[in-house]
């Protein structure tokens, strides 16, 4: 096998290995991580070389000189009731005081807030700082006083992490704020420097750029992450930002637009419109410096490619300004189908997977990989098996791997099971090679507050969000022979429903993906009432179109044929039913929810499976069209299998190239007439595939990439 | 045993049966049911009667004649999608036709209203109604669109209930409505001539008075029970009431008022301004009529008692106007001990139960009783022992049955039942006559938005609404030996707590139980944060104090030390903890909820009970006082256990005359020196019953009353 889309990580002091695992892996390039090195016996056997850097973590003398160049965020302190008429706050009261410090600053202090929890308002007098607490007097007896303030970050997240996971000993690294004058100038001068200083370096792999995820953490080790959301804009926000947004946009943001009584404004909640306005400040902002340290990459004539998942924010692969900021690629880490497609679907050059497990002695999750009880060749055939049925259906360019290559020594299984995934990844990428597979005529589209900008992840990897069903939804999508797209509300009032075949809305009441008060615009309700009535097929899984203050919970309960009640229809009686046995769509029970609060609104809605006499999953004809709900949606290979029957079944579609056997899943090159079909089973197992020339049998083994010539 | 407080249901054609049974069970009263007539032999035996009267639904000719005196209801449509610029509207689909008829008077279609449901506005233009449908032109195309109007009523509900459960093919029964000038003098003038036509009767047992709990049915036998509340106000309805109201408080209720696009306004919700006026205006109406005819039965010198059940809306046994009434005497029919309690407290010189089950082939949940199948002697047990508890703690004066006395003539196992019970109410009826049993010094307030209105009852019997945590709870406190109130939140605004030392808030946010939007009353949170601060106990169940808009969920959260997650908090992290074995409360997991999305707010909260990780019961100090957060509560005699237990700790109380086993209860009568304990076991049992002389040990057989001498 010839040198070709790997990406290997090297490791100085183990040059032999490096380079025996290149030869097996078939690398053709070779990069550094986070804590190791390359050395010039690796630099200098032939392979493109990425090196990694992290722009603005690599300067605490400069960090310790100018402390107002770091980065800040806001915070708010524990409520403390008042016992009198005044009342003394902490404001670090259960913060973690390594990562994080008070900004004492004048300019800071002006954005100080106090907030009289119980009544919801703004206290603007009687109030003093000193020493890291507030003295409010003139308060309510009994009531609950907060204060929200803005705090440096005086610790690198990724290096946090690092440190206390895997035991690093090191200096704690700090981070620059871009939007510093002198920082950026700074900035730019050592990028500068360090092209002038790499010429071995093909590619610079960004990772990411300025500012990272939100990650707050706390002072007891039995709550030591208070706030954790992989797409939150917190960690962007400064003095020098806030004056600039006002500037801007004509109105000044407040703390409270931040910290919002401490539950913050997490991506999985609608945004306000400070917020929006606040991401599209911010969006522009990190384009316009991220093309900036571009420029002088490419004028070095190296390449640069962004990593997605650390300190990403404000760049999101499918926002507005991605491809104007000239990566050359895009490197995404990936445990499942749905990371594949986000990373596929971006407008760069080259879209490259990390794959995991990342070698280290213990996973994200916490749990042991390559240390004592791992068994890290399992992980990776599992990540392997969801991310192989993406690959089938949209391709990547290139995979790789991260992290310390001396722990492969131990782990020969892992060696052996990443020899076979590297050599299937290129045989699946080769079959795009002359043109897209056979998809289905149906045009799915995802429906949620955040539309394209967060097209197939919520925040974070799956087992970050696993409770909400729209991940799960996601996940199973990545891998089904139909076209995918994420719509906003926004959207469908501009007519995105005219290419829809099938519209999902999968969430809890209030929430970013089932849309909270954005289902209060009849015009919404009105057009999906008309696409349903006129053909189109609407599927509602958990709270779908809820918002409280209209006469049923759900805007389209009268689609949908089903209500959830929130109480108010206790005295209510309830349709007697029976299940429909006669739709021809195998229900995956274990799937759905155990809800019991879901009600039918009338006698002509299906019940495909209940659960304690109450409905989780009903089929409704309305006008021309269908609507399916679910009331939850975990995703495995039978509920996949049921998503895909759904959307057949309302959509009327012919299971062309489709499998009898919801393990076994297909895909089918039209132009080279080359029918694949994928086990997803850890057991043999056959199925018949349907096409136009009669069904084709097929007999799999474990996990079996079966590639085939009709 | 001489004959004493219990009233026997005779029946003509079975005479000799009738005065066998008055001797064995000791009745001192005879009575006639819905479907039985007393003969001159039973009259004539030396009993007291009671002659049961429905005052307004004996009046078919009447009625026919005056079909405008006919009670009414206001109904919602079925929402109607407008394909086009105009919509049809059937009023009556889906409603029982037998039950409703549109009134069609001018001065009812005044008083309706079209609805644009999709933008929740009003429709004022281009409405017509003809033949039962109304014709909206000019409307939005795909908005949904629905009609309030009013209906007359015309099968009295319980006469419909009769005929459908226990195959009654008489005439249908109709009703008159006392508001209505021509029907008043008529119903006034028809009980004057009862009273002279009736010699033989000493009590006029009016079952109830005038307006029927809320009970729409629907045509389709699938969807039968459209809206069941025995507490609304629906039926009290007419344009007479609603121009009434109208000139007296100064604005007018609309159809929307009482429809709420199709919710109604169950007692379960808390009611609006509007709702509240209108339930003021119709018990001002109820007293005032009902004492009019009070006084034509006193006048014949007779008492009227009033049967609690069924048209009894408006005149609430703990609302402020009940006792105005006048009447001598009031009967409840029980299953449970928090109704004996709700009977027990009244007003009113006599209380009496009517226990179940009712001499009817088939019981209330439709399941039989004096049928094949049936076991009336175990039904009839079951409900004493949840009476008996009650019966310890507060007397009340009577007992009695209600039907078909025939019937039990195939179930002698039923007539002994009762001769035991019977006894045995006398027996504890004569504990209280020296004075009270022995009560811990520990004040327990109910909390919720109708307060004493609606004590120990939410609306109608256990198994109606079994669903809400709240009736578990009145259920557990009706036999437990502490002083219990039921108090509004305007009564804790007035300063209530003064007298409390726990108080209890038990519902789903949003609902009445729980409170609403009455949290967001700034000096309701400080006053219960002030309470418990200052050394009370506040035991949280559900959702307590749960509203949207401020910083938790939970308004009293940091009182709890737990919040409930709707969504904005899956970004936080969670405590981590471990159960706490310490707290000297036996917790009874079965008991509580499952509620995955409960989180601690603090390090301090102690954790009781988890399930799947998620804490579900806990315990937080705060200031001088506790407070303890359940996720849900079932009663049992060990979540009654429980609750006492959570009592004991927090107030700091001694266990006197408490017993040592959850299935054992205990009264203990000071002036008498007399304890009393329960076995609410089917098997046998022991105990240790503590008092100041040391504890006191019992063995008690299956479900005995054990009473002894100290």
């Amino acid at each position: 096998m010839k040198r070709d889309g790997f990406t290997l990580p090297g490791e100085a002091g183990y040059e032999a290995l490096t380079l025996e695992l290149a030869g097996r892996w078939g690398a053709d390039v070779i990069r550094d991580s986070d804590g190791t090195k390359l050395s010039p016996e690796i630099t200098g056997a032939g392979y493109r070389i990425y090196s990694t850097l992290c722009v603005i973590r690599e300067h605490n003398a400069f960090a310790l000189e100018h402390p107002d160049a770091q980065q800040q965020t806001f915070l708010c302190s524990r409520a403390v009731t008042a016992e009198g008429t005044s009342v003394v706050i902490p404001l670090m009261d259960g913060y973690f005081t390594e990562q994080l410090v008070i900004n004492e600053s004048p300019d800071a202090l002006r954005y100080m807030q106090v907030y009289d929890r119980t009544e919801n308002v703004e206290v603007t007098r009687g109030i003093t700082y000193a020493d890291g607490a507030v003295r409010v007097q003139g308060v309510t007896p009994w009531h609950q006083y907060t204060v929200s303030f803005l705090a440096y970050r005086v610790w690198e997240e990724i290096n946090m992490y690092n440190h206390t996971t895997n035991g690093w000993t090191s200096e704690h690294l700090r981070q620059l704020d871009p939007r510093h004058g002198a920082a950026w100038q700074f900035l730019q001068d050592w990028l500068e420097n360090w092209c002038i200083q790499n010429p071995q370096t093909d590619v610079v792999r960004l990772t990411s750029l300025f500012y990272n995820f939100v990650w707050i953490w706390g002072a007891d080790l039995r709550n030591r992450h208070l706030f954790t959301d992989w797409a939150s804009y917190d960690f962007t926000v400064s003095p020098a930002a806030l004056d600039a947004f006002r500037q801007q946009y004509g109105y000044a943001l407040t703390a409270e637009d931040f910290v919002n009584g401490g539950r913050h404004q997490p991506t999985h909640m609608p945004p306000t419109p400070a917020k929006r306005d606040y991401m599209e400040f911010i969006q522009e902002f990190v384009a316009q410096k991220a093309r900036a340290l571009v420029e002088i990459i490419h004028r070095h004539g190296k390449q640069a490619y962004v990593f997605y998942d650390d300190s990403w924010v404000g760049m999101e692969p499918c926002g507005k300004r991605f491809a104007s900021i000239g990566f050359d690629g895009l490197i995404k880490c990936v445990f499942s189908g749905f990371e594949c497609r986000l990373c596929a679907c971006a407008d760069v050059p080259v879209h490259e997977l990390r794959f995991h497990p990342y070698l280290f002695p213990v996973g994200l999750g916490g749990l042991p990989t390559f240390s004592e009880g791992g068994e890290p060749e399992k992980d990776a055939l599992r990540y392997w098996r969801s991310v192989r049925r993406a690959l089938v259906r949209k391709p990547v360019d290139r995979i790789g791997l991260g992290g310390y290559l001396h722990l492969t020594l131990d782990y020969p299984k892992f060696v052996d099971a990443i020899t076979e995934i590297a050599d299937e990844f290129r045989r699946i990428r080769a079959l795009h090679g002359s043109g897209a597979p056979y998809t289905l005529p149906c045009r799915v589209a995802v429906l949620h507050t955040w539309g394209s900008l967060r097209s197939w992840t919520l925040s974070g990897h799956f087992h970050e969000t696993d409770r909400h069903a729209l991940i799960h939804i996601n996940e199973a999508l990545s891998g089904l022979p139909v076209d995918v797209r994420f719509i906003s509300f926004e959207d469908v009032l501009r007519g995105a429903l005219r290419d829809c075949d099938v519209v999902i809305n999968a969430g809890r009441m209030g929430d970013a993906w089932s849309g909270g008060d954005a289902w209060k615009n009849p015009a919404l309700v009105a057009g999906l009432t008309r696409f349903v009535h006129e053909g189109g097929t609407f599927i509602g899984v958990g709270e779908p179109s809820a918002v409280a203050g209209y006469d049923h919970t759900l805007r389209l309960s009268h689609v949908l044929g089903v209500d959830v009640d929130k109480g108010e229809r206790v005295c209510h009686g309830r349709w007697q039913f029976e299940v429909d046995r006669d739709v021809p769509i195998a229900v995956c029970a274990d799937a759905l929810g155990n809800n019991p609060n879901i009600l039918l609104t009338g006698g002509d809605t299906k019940v495909l499976c209940e659960k304690g006499g109450v409905p989780q999953m009903t089929l409704h004809a309305f006008g021309r069209g269908k609507a399916v709900y679910m009331s939850h949606f975990t995703v495995s290979p039978e509920s996949t299998r049921m998503l895909l029957e759904t959307m057949l079944y309302c959509c009327g579609l012919d299971p062309l190239y489709l499998s009898d056997n919801a393990l076994v899943e297909t895909a089918y090159y039209p132009a080279d007439r080359i029918l694949v079909a994928l086990n997803n089973a850890e057991e043999e197992t056959s199925a018949a595939i349907r096409t136009p020339q009669g069904d084709v049998h097929v007999s799999l083994k474990p996990l079996e990439t079966r590639i085939m010539q009709l």
